[in-house]
């Protein structure tokens, strides 16, 4: 739904809703039992939630496609994830949860191996140890250069952060990373009137770094690409009226909440150290965001069973949730990782609502069959939030 | 799906995806018997196809739309009906399957009859056989006008095709057709500027078309109307990276997907003749979409007995090209003819979609009903492309 549409018709309320994400929930059948993950796990509290409540099947982006982590959350939040672009730079800082700022420059960095014609010989500079990294980036990061303030932060392995920050800089600037071996990395270029001052700033950047890095090979020059600024997204309070919060143990979905204005609060990686945050801060916010790893990252080990375990473990925690009495509980996913597909994958996922002003209709149980045969059918994630805000008493009437 | 975000995610693959389009495959119940054509048929094959796939129905246009066969098929091939349009002339070309150049204006004619003072009295010349059409427009078809090339080619029955081909021609011509009978036919007049050349050239060949007539009545005058130059529409190739063709004996559906930039196949009318070219040319293509005519002929004829028969013929021919071992198959139409309203009608299309990647859903047999029931819901026809795409690996992960 629009956000025209939705400012339209929002008003303020004290109910409490509660969206629980689980991370590449929908699935595939087994190879010979015949029945998917969410129809294998005995899930009898999430079942009686689909029953009480409205299903059906949601997509992210559009059928056919398979959402990463950021387009798929920023659907279920409300955000048309086609219009709210996250540059990879800015990805990336959203994945470390480094707070990128509205004066900064994210670019994602490789360490990469050059020859002494400085020609790139490996990308990657054999795929360095993240302990490695960061004591790399520690060396980078008192680089000073005129005009910006230099942040360097390790991701993982090769991988790290560059951001820039500083008054008028730009994003519109060439790659140093030719995506190729046997050429030396190009000069940064301005792509747009005004970033000339910006390319400036990193090619001395990387100048500096060049001559730091110049004794640790295979890790002895770095590569630069997908500069970004700070994605400028309306906030949930903007939009929703909502006092929103997100209880994540990862940096990723920490940082996506916070790019649309949720305070993250702080949250150990289990479901009973969400459900603690959940208790501790329920009087403080309207919405919350509650984000549960275990499924996808049983998905991509292609783990059928433990998938089916996590699930159950969901179901064990949802009657100490209903204890906090929300008015709208929401259960979906950010998109499906079959176990058989070993990866984030385009299958619509299940969905459902439970408060108590639902529509009956024919869902019995949390499943991708059930729930295709709910109520709400085959339909975009971008429309749970506005659901979500009806059934909490949160939307008035359109027109008279 | 828009092309932006297609050519975005999309990949090159070596996997192998067919269309088969049942032209007009749905029906409406039997006044007696109460069960559709589909219903009634019996489709092994079809119905495993529907139980191990995905189902739906799809509408082509908007709901309660009858879409003619070319944006049908367009949409059926992933392009919007509504952005992509095929003029009167330019379909007409198309349905003769007449290569309508970059160069060319084409517009729909029509024999028709005036009297002494140049009066219509027949705007269909007594619909001349189709014979006495191929005879007149050989008559016409060495006319010259200075600046272009004429082609004259009969269609059937009293209609042809006028195609002009030179520099610089304009299709913003008014028509010839006053569409009722007692007046003369008017003069071409140009409706933009620059197009006043190109009314020059047609007022110039109708005049000469009239002299060398003049003795043939009924057929002693033409009427042209829909000037239209060729679309352009992006090729498959080019939106999709699939090298596509298309097999189909009709020259209207050969003409449809040689302007989505496929390569026609020869073949012969019989389903045998289609496999037999789908076995030749497996190794060539990406895609072939196999179009198979008789089920909207039977339902034209309002012969559902023959429908329900046809159905059965295409169902048999099933396993063979399973055979082939395609990544991806479809089945569907590009309308809905049923047998008891005799035509083209609005009626959504069953649809299916077998792949190692399907996510059960409730479809048991490949009907009406069942495809109702299936996970996919009601649709439109433009998504079938990018799903199509999905479950054949050939869309990478939106965003990170």
């Amino acid at each position: 739904m629009d956000f025209e549409l939705i400012r339209e018709i929002v008003i303020p309320g004290d109910t409490k809703i509660v969206l629980l994400v689980l991370d590449g929930l929908g699935g595939l059948p087994h190879p010979t039992k015949g029945r998917t993950e969410m129809q294998t796990a005995n899930t009898p509290n999430l079942d009686r939630l689909a029953r009480e409540g409205i299903c059906g099947m949601i997509y992210h982006v559009g059928l056919g496609v398979t959402p990463g982590s950021g387009p798929g959350h920023l659907a279920l939040f409300g955000y048309d994830p086609r219009r709210y672009r996250i540059g990879r730079g800015a990805l990336e800082a959203v994945g470390i949860d480094f707070d990128l700022g509205p004066q900064d420059v994210a670019a994602r960095g490789n360490f990469c191996t050059v020859d002494e014609g400085g020609r790139i010989v490996d990308r990657r500079a054999g795929r360095i140890d993240t302990d490695t990294c960061a004591r790399l980036c520690a060396e980078l990061r008192d680089i000073e250069v005129a005009g910006a303030q230099v942040f360097v932060e390790p991701v993982r392995e090769h991988r790290f952060l560059l951001a820039l920050r500083g008054d008028g800089l730009s994003d519109a600037l060439s790659e140093t990373d030719p995506q190729r071996e046997g050429v030396p990395p190009p000069q940064v270029r301005a792509l747009a009137a005004g970033a000339e001052g910006t390319a400036g700033l990193v090619n001395a950047f990387v100048a500096q770094a060049r001559e730091r890095l110049c004794d640790h090979r295979p890790a002895n020059m770095v590569l630069l690409r997908g500069f970004a600024r700070r994605p400028e997204l309306p906030s949930m309070a903007d939009v929703f009226q909502l006092r929103a919060a997100a209880i994540a143990f990862y940096p990723m979905y920490r940082g996506l909440a916070k790019l649309v204005g949720m305070t993250a609060l702080p949250s150990g990686p289990s479901l009973a150290d969400s459900l603690a945050a959940l208790r501790e801060h329920w009087g403080q916010f309207d919405f919350f965001f509650v984000h549960y790893k275990a499924t996808d990252s049983a998905g991509e080990d292609g783990d059928f069973e433990r998938k089916a375990a996590k699930l159950e473990e969901v179901d064990a925690a949802i009657p100490e949730l209903l204890g906090l009495q929300p008015d709208v509980i929401m259960v979906s996913g950010d998109h499906s990782t079959p176990s058989t597909y070993r990866a984030h994958s385009w299958h619509p996922v299940p969905f459902l609502l439970r408060s108590r002003w639902c529509q009956p209709d024919r869902a019995e149980r949390f499943n991708e069959l059930d729930c295709q045969a709910g109520s709400l059918g085959l339909f975009a994630a971008t429309e749970i939030m506005p659901l979500a805000m009806a059934h909490a008493g949160r939307f008035t009437k359109y027109g008279a």
